[in-house]
């Protein structure tokens, strides 16, 4: 085997199960040897780049070369995403039904751009899309339900990232208010939303004067009252407010946006309410967690990523629209119908295309690790899943409260904490985090980002978050991880005092 | 482990070597017994929306419940793109060593968003780019070459579609003229030219009117006469032209548009040119396919698919920029910065980031499915493969060309072969060619799509197209193709007779 060339057209080689085989014991290995790892790689740009030959080869290269190089090359240059003290970002979940899924989605090769083109993997996704809807507690009309594609109600899609999703969701904003000059579209989000909504903006051309960053209660949520000021404001102007996004869950903090207000002041300015609870929005299938949802039937569109907490691996952004007519603007907003994609069942108008909701016409049979994953887990198995972390950021939660060098910079959410050292003996807050973040950058063993808190200050609170979401993190890594917070604190103290 | 369930976070089964090799010898029985099997599903609108049941289960199934039914739901119901007799659309092609590397990169979970992310996932990524560059023709200044991230050539990047590709492109081309009125703004393509140009301009924003659809030679490829008058017009009228997409291979019939003509007149205008070789460009490998690529160093950007032709499992769309001044119009229009991203490597200007080189943020580790492919067949095994569809359509060609009944719409394109019926005792081409796709369709041994080619009249000609590039495909699959086309032919001539 170790001699084999591939000839011609061989695709599906014999070895494929013994190489497969190969691999399934790699990853193994490296899971159950992670953590006698650095979490970051310490590569130094160009150390991978120069160290993979300048060509491709001319010819077939026995699979024992690739997986020595994926060993010798490769795995020291990756940061751990799956490393129990991986803590930084937000967690992106692997799971093995997951990667099961995976295999079974490239072994298959199919293309579900149309219904036509694999009717499993449209049906699928619809079905396990309603699934999800159900498990973390959208309203009805989120859903296909028992009509299927002929539903009243909205759908869910799968996609890639929520970055994509919230393009696809403003875009399907401005369609509905028509026209051709978006000049007077305004989109709105608070100072704390993610960056994909300016993102999105450049990339649908509205101008970034007309993003609006809504300014924050104390608790860094959206203040209602000035999002209908900016709101009247700009209508007043003679522009049009086509886009509002409410974070549940924002990236820097975890604060939540209040929908049960904010839904009535867009509701009446005719704009499209887009929830993003990318990170959040699997904690909602515990139903403890989903006081935040209030509100939630004022919204149009709500994406979420299992991929970030829910056991399925990345790519899997959830989208779902409220409705048949946020549907039918999803779809009018994206569908183009060349001839060489007609076909009946399409135009039998019994299907769902799922090509018409978000930008790329090919997609992959990401449905089937979501539906692997919700079957081999099971409903309560994500439950206690989410649970466990929310129960290990409570206890990091109350050892920061218990001491006085260090203070929660936003109360804990979910399992999310914000962490930053108290002034000390001349030396400020910030710079005491920063060392304390420097020195665990250079110690290697816990990885943490950062993000800076406004305080009143130009320069706001620097603080570390601590993000508990690995599958593999227990509590004795969190108490761990405490106990380097601790570490790095009392050696910057004794450095700033020397 | 029949009867396993997970508890809460063992995200990492020890099962999973185990049912690992279950699902390769799923896959492996699969792709054995593909060929028993009709390519297109029977399955019906609803069929398996309505055998999948209404919630997730509470508790956790056991895969092998799973696995069964992966066996009884989904593949009867999958549209199968592996099947030899797939010859419709373009191919989506699959092969074990791209199943092997998306294995593993599930099993890693690792998120390149940042080169700090995963250093081998960015650097890897772009190696291999440039390996593909070179294989492919492209001149040096498309590549990283040996400066690697602070080269003064353009690099490239792996995204998920050539859709998302052409949205890329136009965005970098919208950003590069400045301004934030974008009414004025006009993109063009041929009227062959795919159907993403125009989705791309409703993405972002640009007014339908504005999307110019240049008419064709009689070949179908871009009339670059015609081209240079609508520029010289848009001009004339006040619009500022900024995108021209030429298209190396159309998705209806393979044209290729004449790029040596057309990047002077693109150049001189002052837009951007996008080469959209989606299909085509996996033949580049080959230097004989390469005569279209005659002027490329007008172009600021070029796309192809090795998801399509090249062995590399779907999704992978490469896309490179064109020299250093391109990449930053690229990453200025898609870059943001929220403090949470920022870290020292990006800061040191020495990395990549690809974050900043298409619109989703997170991104998968899709670099390991190309290296597989290029180095588990080599350079030499892939070009045999290209040279084996073309081969078989040289073939298919040749009896077309024999028989009097039918006819070559449009000549042979690289693998893809455009085929009607002639006219017969009364009886239309279009009337007998829709008639024999109708039969075909019926009969489910082979699988072809269609297109209408514009012939002068209102309705164009209806044709059929035979597109091969489906790894399994072999010259005997072909000659039964060829007689499933005169078997259709005869069929319906009896039936028109009767």
């Amino acid at each position: 085997m170790s001699t084999e060339s591939f000839p011609a057209a061989n695709a599906i080689s014999e070895c494929f199960e013994a190489q497969a085989g190969q691999v399934a014991a790699l990853i193994m290995k490296y899971h159950a040897s992670i953590e006698q790892r650095p979490v970051m790689s310490s590569a130094a740009p160009g150390d991978v780049f120069g160290a993979l030959p300048q060509h491709a080869p001319e010819t077939a290269e026995p699979f024992e070369n690739v997986l020595r190089d994926v060993e010798c090359i490769i795995i020291p240059a990756l940061t751990h995403w799956q490393h129990p003290m991986f803590l930084g970002y937000f967690p992106a979940n692997a799971s093995t039904p997951a990667m099961l899924a995976d295999l079974l989605c490239a072994g298959f090769g199919v293309q579900g751009m149309l219904w036509q083109t694999s009717p499993a993997c449209t049906e699928l996704e619809m079905r396990v899309l309603d699934w999800l809807a159900k498990l973390i507690g959208l309203p009805e009309s989120f859903r296909f339900g028992a009509a299927g594609a002929s539903s009243t109600g909205g759908g869910g899609v799968i996609q890639g990232t929520a970055s994509e999703t919230t393009l696809a969701a403003m875009v399907a904003a401005r369609y509905a208010h028509g026209g051709t000059d978006h000049s007077h579209c305004v989109v709105y989000g608070s100072t704390q939303a993610h960056s994909s909504i300016e993102k999105s903006a450049k990339l649908c051309g509205i101008a970034q004067d007309n993003v609006r960053h809504v300014p924050t209660t104390e608790n860094l949520a959206m203040n209602p009252a000035a999002l209908q000021e900016m709101i009247a404001h700009d209508q007043s102007a003679g522009r049009v407010p086509i886009f509002v996004c409410a974070t549940l869950g924002t990236t820097s903090t975890g604060a939540f946006d209040p929908i049960g207000t904010i839904g009535p002041i867009v509701t009446a300015s005719n704009a499209w309410l887009h929830i993003d609870a990318a990170w959040a929005g699997s904690a909602f299938v515990c139903e403890e967690f989903r006081g935040s949802m209030r509100g939630i039937e004022h919204a149009a569109s709500f994406n979420f990523n299992p991929h970030k907490w829910l056991l399925t691996n990345f790519d899997c952004s959830t989208f779902w629209v409220n409705g048949a007519a946020r549907r039918k603007a999803l779809i009018d907003a994206m569908s183009i119908a060349p001839e060489y994609l007609r076909n009946a069942a399409t135009e039998s108008g019994e299907v769902v295309d799922y090509r018409d909701w978000h930008a790329p016409l090919g997609r992959r049979f990401r449905a089937l690790k979501l539906w692997f994953v919700l079957r081999m887990f099971g409903a309560a198995g994500l439950r206690a899943h989410i649970r466990s972390h929310v129960e290990m950021a409570q206890w990091l939660e109350a050892q920061v409260n218990a001491d006085e060098r260090m203070e929660l910079v936003m109360p804990r959410s979910l399992a999310l904490v914000c962490i930053a050292a108290r002034a000390h003996r001349g030396n400020s807050a910030n710079e005491l985090t920063r060392a304390m973040h420097d020195w665990l950058r250079e110690d290697g063993r816990l990885f943490l980002t950062h993000t800076v808190v406004p305080d009143g200050t130009p320069e706001g609170r620097y603080t570390l978050r601590v993000a508990i979401g690995t599958p593999s993190t227990r509590q004795f890594h969190i108490a761990k991880a405490w106990d380097l917070l601790c570490e790095a604190l009392e050696n910057v103290y004794s450095t700033s005092a020397g």
